[in-house]
């Protein structure tokens, strides 16, 4: 169907009558991919074909620059409508991405309560907790009935993002317990809320990062988590689609981190490439004034060199070799971390695992190497042995500073995230050309 | 709470009435977390304590170790008691990983039925739709009423992972419409199902890849997905919680892939140094190989390392540089593909876009490189410019490259994520080299 609406809009001349047909019959999440690549004229043709009780729904589907387009093509009342029945979580991202003055224009036709809320949302800082839950949810008193409980629930659950939770709080709207739309479906009409509420509350605070939240989710399977304030006082509800964008949205973060790229929230094809270049000049700078270092302990080394210029040719294998070994290690310990399967009080443990492995790796790649070395270099034993001896101490430095480091940032309160393959690799390469060079001068009496 | 049990269970001598206390306050995640390290004697003592209605929930959180010591110790009938009232994706997720002797002690005690789901679910290829789904959901027939349905809930709910989406079909099982729960306690008791169901279905075959999966759970938000066999007959659902662990489980995947390691379901510390070190040393051999093309390219430019020595401390800026601004552009392609935001059919527009950027990039380097080398290398124009112009040519040969191998290892049906930062870097490595000597031989007429 998706194909036959983007065929539709493709022609010249749009045929309304099939147009009119086709898209009730559609997942809004499909039309709203539609948009995308449309031209000004057709994104707001289509727009306006959609039915109200659809409009709003493909509405928080739909990209940002194409939202802007939209809203900038309606009139005052049509944007109070639109916004007025986005979910407040959805209307907060929506308008996180408008330039100031759509911003402005929105939050005049809104509605009051909706822009008290919207407002109260904008104030909580990015990647919290505050900033992506939403105040629609219903909330019930302990000494409510089930039957009045679905009452409410009928009474407001259209516009309540979740109502498969219900949040019973005091008069003080302190959080006291939660109760499952399984639990109320399956007791009688007259049982009090408050004998049938789950009292063990997974909840979380305003201010709390995402990823926690996000990893709290995972642990207890929710669909659903109170936000509360200092105060143990509801605020809001997060909701389960919410989080699997943040995983997403922290996993591309740490993506881009290990990859030596300033993490940034925007796809790819919709970034610019200043900003692109941007993101990515101070690490390529850092990490290139950094390997300058290595370079000029290479030049300390100029007379072995002189010497025996055929060590030159096992440089890049050894300052490779090292770098991938340590990535390998700091990308398990990084990842680890950040599901929680490691922590710090493991950091003992893991080095010394990572020493065994190192071993094992090492000697692996040590004996094949030996046997390569020596038959292609004109069966030059102590050559062999320098260049096995010199990637065997490499690999075990690697590996040590790859299981260290991020550890070593997370104590520190850094994001483990950066100490990945670029990073380690230039320091690596510095440690294995001083090992090289010493065993080097060592073996041959340089 | 989970800090006090784990003092409980830390003492020699435990107190068990606290612990009876303590323990149906807990939440079932929270207490399986306190299994983990315990002797095999506490694990089985504290697992004894659980009450029958927890005992189940509990088990279905433990990590396969510490579910296997407990199998271990229960009789027949106990373990069939647990396993019958585990739902049978979990049950399945266990049975996984467990050695064939308790595989087969398990599938003795559970009840036929169960067994029979339980054997089919595990014939499905692994991270396909079929084995992650379970076969309990609500199904409903079209003509039945709302007030039937409720009653269908209320009878089989408990059973069912979830219940918070009807299914409905038709005699053949075919998948027709689903209907949420919220749209049945906003209807009226005597309307019919097929009048209030929705038919604009979104579902999935058993033999998909559960990547897919996620990715239409992130782009509909939905809370459950309906599997239907080759002619569409409704044959299990995948629920949410199960897929926010599908999503970690790809990722940690793909951060496996981009550091060079072969892909792991265990977790770190509970992998053994053997299995690691197996993971690990394929990558490291082809890639140690792969390095010595690049020695042997230096090697053949050893004349013109004997004539201008101090060529060769730029080597490492030249390698890492172009590692890492390869590693970049690797990096946000194969993320952008993964998370569906980059297509094939956008090739030419991220080669060009990388092409720009690399440019820009570039630019910025060499010009700081220029004027670092000039100053602090006695003034050698020729010198400077000879590194920076091949350090701008390694910016734009590693950008390039390093958009385009994820693409065409997509297009090639090979996983994009193999081409990040270790092989990337190894084929810029040696690239970069021929460029910085070519142009040096051209400079110096070498």
């Amino acid at each position: 169907m998706k194909e036959q609406l983007l065929l539709l809009m493709d022609n010249g001349q749009i045929d309304m009558a099939r147009l009119k047909a086709l898209l009730p019959q559609m997942n809004t999440a499909d039309i709203a991919d539609v948009f995308e690549g449309l031209s000004r004229e057709k994104i707001i043709q289509l727009y306006r074909m959609l039915s109200k009780s659809m409009a709003a729904d493909v509405f928080s589907y739909i990209d940002a620059d194409e939202q802007q387009i939209i809203i900038e093509a309606l009139t005052d009342s049509e944007i109070g409508e639109i916004v007025n029945s986005l979910f407040a979580d959805d209307a907060v991202d929506f308008i996180e991405e408008m330039p100031a003055n759509v911003v402005k224009r929105v939050l005049q036709n809104v509605n009051p309560e909706k822009r008290t809320v919207i407002n109260q949302l904008l104030r909580y800082p990015e990647d919290s907790a505050g900033s992506i839950m939403t105040t629609e949810y219903v909330d019930l008193r302990e000494d409510a009935t089930v039957r009045e409980a679905f009452d409410a629930i009928r009474e407001t659950g259209l516009n309540r993002e979740t109502i498969y939770t219900c949040y019973v709080i005091r008069r003080d709207r302190m959080l006291v317990g939660v109760v499952s739309a399984k639990t109320l479906m399956l007791a009688k009409p007259d049982e009090r809320i408050g004998d049938i509420m789950d009292t063990k509350l997974v909840f979380t605070q305003t201010t709390d990062d995402q990823e926690k939240v996000a990893g709290m989710f995972r642990k207890y399977g929710l669909l659903a988590m109170p936000v509360v304030d200092t105060e143990q006082r509801l605020v809001g509800i997060i909701t389960v689609d919410d989080i699997v964008n943040v995983i997403e949205e922290e996993n591309t973060e740490d993506f881009e981190k290990m990859g030596a790229l300033a993490p940034s929230d925007e796809p790819y094809l919709k970034t610019s490439i200043l900003k692109l270049a941007s993101n990515r000049i101070v690490w390529l700078l850092v990490l290139m004034l950094s390997a300058t270092i290595t370079g000029s302990i290479i030049s300390g080394f100029e007379e072995a060199l002189a010497v025996l210029p055929v060590l030159v040719a096992f440089i890049p294998m050894l300052m490779d070799t090292g770098g991938n070994a340590g990535t390998q290690a700091s990308t398990l310990v990084i990842r680890g971390m950040a599901l929680g399967e490691i922590r710090l009080k493991d950091m003992l443990r893991v080095f010394w695992k990572e020493i065994r492995i190192a071993a094992l790796c090492g000697i692996a790649l040590s004996s094949i190497n030996f046997i390569r070395i020596y038959l292609m270099n004109g069966r030059n034993a102590a050559l062999s042995l320098t260049v096995t001896l010199s990637l065997f101490a490499t690999v075990l430095t690697a590996k040590s500073v790859g299981c260290i480091l991020p550890m070593f940032a997370k104590r520190l309160k850094v994001d483990p995230a950066i100490m990945a393959a670029p990073l380690i690799t230039t320091i690596v390469d510095g440690a294995s050309l001083v090992i090289y060079f010493s065993i080097a001068k060592a073996a041959f009496n340089i």
